[in-house]
């Protein structure tokens, strides 16, 4: 599946975000309707920050954090679920947020070598926070993709310091996509794949809701956009040579952000129904690829404040018999922010194990042109 | 999403076989090949009985029964795995082939309030078989999905001489599929729904194993065939209307075949990618679904005899670093398993509740426009 | 382990109820002190029904049916958690319990080939109840040991309309204990085994809430009571002749209630410290043994009436955090519940097979000698 | 809990290895008999390293790392089981484990803040291994407990090489209990915790096999041992004070070793069990306890060489019918594993936030008595 074609030399290749999202390319995958920025960043309070690693021949990969609220992450604990679709990954967290049904950190996703990076990074942070001097325990969520294709990932150059100043750079509103942060390196069916994101808003009938996604993608299988194939006819997908190319493998990172107040459980639930938009682009959920979605509520009324935390509390709660629509949303948003990580990434091109690589962008024009066919 | 259209009175109508698959209309889903007859009895060995029962005005349902192999099921158990995508089900047996990794009787699949007289039945049968009469242990399979919308469920006529009928009538070859056995009354994305089958057969290189699938289909969502849009083109969806209609709800029981000697874990990891292929028909996965799939292992090497149940065995296996090609494999057929249970489903009306009820099987004619037209 | 001596004829035993629970011993297991019943109903609002079935030579089971509340229990259903510390058992409606966090009927305690018969009576009986005419989808639980080393187990006597009895005849108040209900045939570290019941209530500093457990208990081990060992001194215990005697097999069903305001995420943690009590008394954890517990709220705060599944709604919630003396409780209830159902059951005698089987009770005089000489 | 009092200065006391082991003072847990070494090592080939870091006022933690067997452990990796009984804690590698069922580093332990010094410890060890230089994706397994009570966890002085250095200077042979590495700073039941093994070893009709334990004891409750009440009679139990003490908190690690040809689905089976070890001694199994158990096999025919993970393979095979032996063994050795995790430590003393913290260690001679009275 790699694109692996010599060329004269590699070139740290600048962000094109002129690159065309599916919607600019006139397609719009669901019957739901996007969010203001079509971003993770619609749900409100939601920040997002990031920090490319690019430099020399062979330094292609980043730090993408996302942080449910702007307020104290560990004081304000927000509920989350975790579904793990393909465990072949390094998530770290997992244990604790399935038990307690809560985040109470950024989460913060980089490459596959670097998750203690990731840790170490998120405990600087957290324990130097006001108020935290008393803090022994802290449940660092780092999710991962392995960029080894396009970045020399055994030479580990992600710091924890680069962890914090992703944190503490991010920022709601427009969220850069393609081949920044945690997606600098990565690789999603041949292509140079990358962050996306993208939203769903509900209508005010099924309860007004904002369901955002924001992606790292870095898997196989045979590529779809909006159910118009694109990775058989422009030649490149997985089991096209009847051999197990080993380019299938990869993972996906997938963080869900919403403002319905939702328990633990349904948020998990939530989480579940991402990965029906994962299979809707042709994901293979290859046996190499670490394929987790985290789903986090920023509701004040399920927020897990110290006064919650004391005692008998009282908490807001939207119920399973009204959750479908949401699930719908995140089904199309996920699907949406995978096609939009592969279009907005620009080709890339590095040395590893002395070869150069280069990772091609999906051809826009390309697709274009198989999006107006159909099929 | 229900299509309840008032008609003159109610017709038990005939299976129109005549009715086309998915290939039929010249489309494949996929990039693997399907087995000869395209079936889940393409893995050697398999078994399907099905008892369809459809009288009087509000009787729609009926059994089917799916045999791992054709000869001592108890004393031969298979190893299975189950995946369950949403447990808004009564699937009966769900933690004993959890906990033990296999099966031990035949596969039964019914309506919702039936799911006693199926475990009832799979006791009659297996008590009954020679050698067995010191057993007092049986752990019955038994999913179902709600064909409340076409039949009179709460009047529970499926009987357990119903379900020991199909298991006994159960036979390798063709599989009849639509409105047949336990898909008799069922409804999917607002037409008719029904049982549905389909296979793939890896190439040599790949291990040159089968993998067939089976479905019951009675859920909704937003229907696409092989990537192309038919729900809403035909102006039936969910949430078409901004409203949350009933008919998201529903379910699917997906039962997988493999004649590849894999161990539990990686039958469950089969049995978790058979959702891959119901999200690609444009699933909602709604709250009130009941989505399971269960796989098993019809493989001698892997067979748990009473032999290998003594002491220290030998078996075959099948490693997770080539698990990936039987992941795209059950993508694929449980994909057109699906297509297949609703384009082979003919019309069905009934009085439910003193009211006449009739759903359309999908217009063939117009899926084949829509699917020429692509997108 | 089983515990089978030939005697002259068999006898339908009479319930002794004069025999002693633990504390009637002396010992009271734990630091926290039962409700005034020392029962499942302490939990106010809580009703048991049990039918005992034990006639002729052979039948000697029953049904023990639990009702969360006296309402409408399929319209206010209450959050519930399931913990399955050993699925080798057939218990009926575990994955919607898991999926959804709730129970919508009575949960019923019958024999292994009589759970068809236990979702059979639930079905009948909720779908009869006023206000219930158009419901189509009912989840049943009912749990199961296996009692045919005392029962005819295949010949199946138990039917749908004892458990709607158990139900029906439910009460608050004192709960039968020993070989009554769904514990007439059981046998536990090769005693006399049976139904059994504890509570304990927490000091208002540490929220006051009550937590009661019932147990149906017919496994094997090593018994010891309130850390005295009593089947190793008694020459009866699993892996006494260093043989794998079949007899560590059997199950436990373990069903916990309480007042505390629990998410269902809690009472699944509630559940799951059930199974320390289970292993404070010396249980095997054996392969063949079903080992469940099932927790639920009686908390009008969540419990899941029609106002709050409309729409956003505001729930009661006790935190994370303050959960462990919860957890202290379950543990010291289901030790001294399993204890109750031993000292309370009395020798029973049966034809099984043609051979008569007696499985004595603990001898009470033998207990109270090993637990004045401690060990 | 917390047994601190004022003393007149921190000694960073030497461990004090003539303290006596459980069975020292007469008494044997369970049923089964131990290995030679009654460690975790008595399965051959498992090597256990530890450094212990303990120097200052306040440096109080250290490294446990236990190897499988002695060779590629990349390359030849071992089918393991992960149990979580309460994920409050920092696991890392969990959701591979669980997914492929396999290990393919060392297990190392150390402290909560710590667990990224494990994995990048755990990364520079595998990386540098010859044979090693294509290697991209390592799944570091890191357990922890939080030592924060004696050792000023927040200064993060564990250093990646000290996790090589365990790695590297583990053997076989006999194991250092008590306060040594990761076991240097932890606190259980109030008194001072620390390192701990046991094992048991099955009669040949049971089928021979080995089964090893390693703890590391950091959790609350109240304490008994092989069933005599130790926590009330010496007035230092969870609950005492009819208040929640914060110390019922903490955590436990348990690695569970095994020569038995176990598919990866009965090691999490056996992992499971020895959480009943874990009850036997008085957990409270609190919210804030991070209780694991991993659990692997070191039988060759179940190892995943290069040759078997290429292909059809043939594995060995011990069967579900036959576990019960092990499950009891796991449970017995895990139980004693914990007994001598509190016999062998020492009094512990350290200055945490300007205050000087003294946990004093069980005082062997009032066990001794207790021990002798029974209860």
């Amino acid at each position: 599946m790699l694109a692996a074609s010599l060329a004269t030399g590699p070139v740290a290749a600048e962000p094109d975000q002129a690159r065309p999202t599916i919607r600019d390319l006139g397609r719009a995958p669901g019957v739901l309707s996007p969010g203001p920025l079509n971003a993770i960043t619609d749900v409100a309070g939601v920040r997002v920050g990031q920090v490319t690693l690019r430099s020399g021949d062979s330094v292609r990969t980043g730090v993408t954090a996302i942080l449910p609220h702007g307020g104290d992450l560990f004081r304000d604990k927000v509920p989350a679920g975790l579904s793990v679709a393909n465990g072949f990954g390094k998530l770290a967290g997992a244990t604790q947020v399935q038990e307690l049904g809560e985040i109470e950190t950024p989460v913060v996703l980089t490459n596959t070598l670097s998750t203690a990076r990731g840790i170490d990074g998120i405990l600087d942070w957290t324990l130097k926070q006001p108020g935290h001097e008393d803090i022994r325990s802290v449940n660092a969520v780092v999710g991962e993709t392995n960029d080894g294709g396009l970045n020399d990932i055994r030479a580990r150059v992600v710091t924890a310091a680069d962890v914090v100043r992703a944190i503490e750079t991010a920022t709601p509103g427009p969220v850069e996509q393609g081949a920044v942060g945690a997606g600098t390196g990565t690789i999603a069916f041949g292509f140079k794949g990358g962050i996306g994101t993208s939203s769903r808003k509900l209508p005010a009938s099924l309860g007004g809701f904002t369901v955002g996604v924001l992606v790292q993608s870095n898997f196989g299988g045979v590529l779809s956009m909006d159910g118009t194939p694109i990775g058989v006819p422009l030649g490149r997908y997985y089991l096209r040579q009847e051999i197990e190319a080993e380019r299938a493998d990869g993972s996906i990172m997938i963080v869900v952000a919403t403002d319905a107040p939702l328990s633990d459980r349904n948020l998990e639930r939530l989480a579940d129904r991402a990965f029906a938009g994962l299979a809707r682009t042709g994901a293979a959920f290859s046996n190499g690829s670490g394929d987790y979605a985290i789903a986090f509520s920023t509701h004040e009324g399920v927020r897990r404040t110290p006064e919650r935390r004391a005692g008998q509390a009282t908490v807001a709660d939207w119920p399973n018999d009204r959750m479908s629509p949401l699930f719908v949303a995140v089904v199309e948003a996920t699907e949406e922010a995978i096609l939009n990580s592969l279009l907005k990434a620009e080709t890339t091109t590095s040395i590893i194990g002395g070869q150069t690589v280069t990772v091609e962008a999906l051809d826009v024009e390309a697709v274009k042109g198989l999006l107006a066919a159909g099929r």
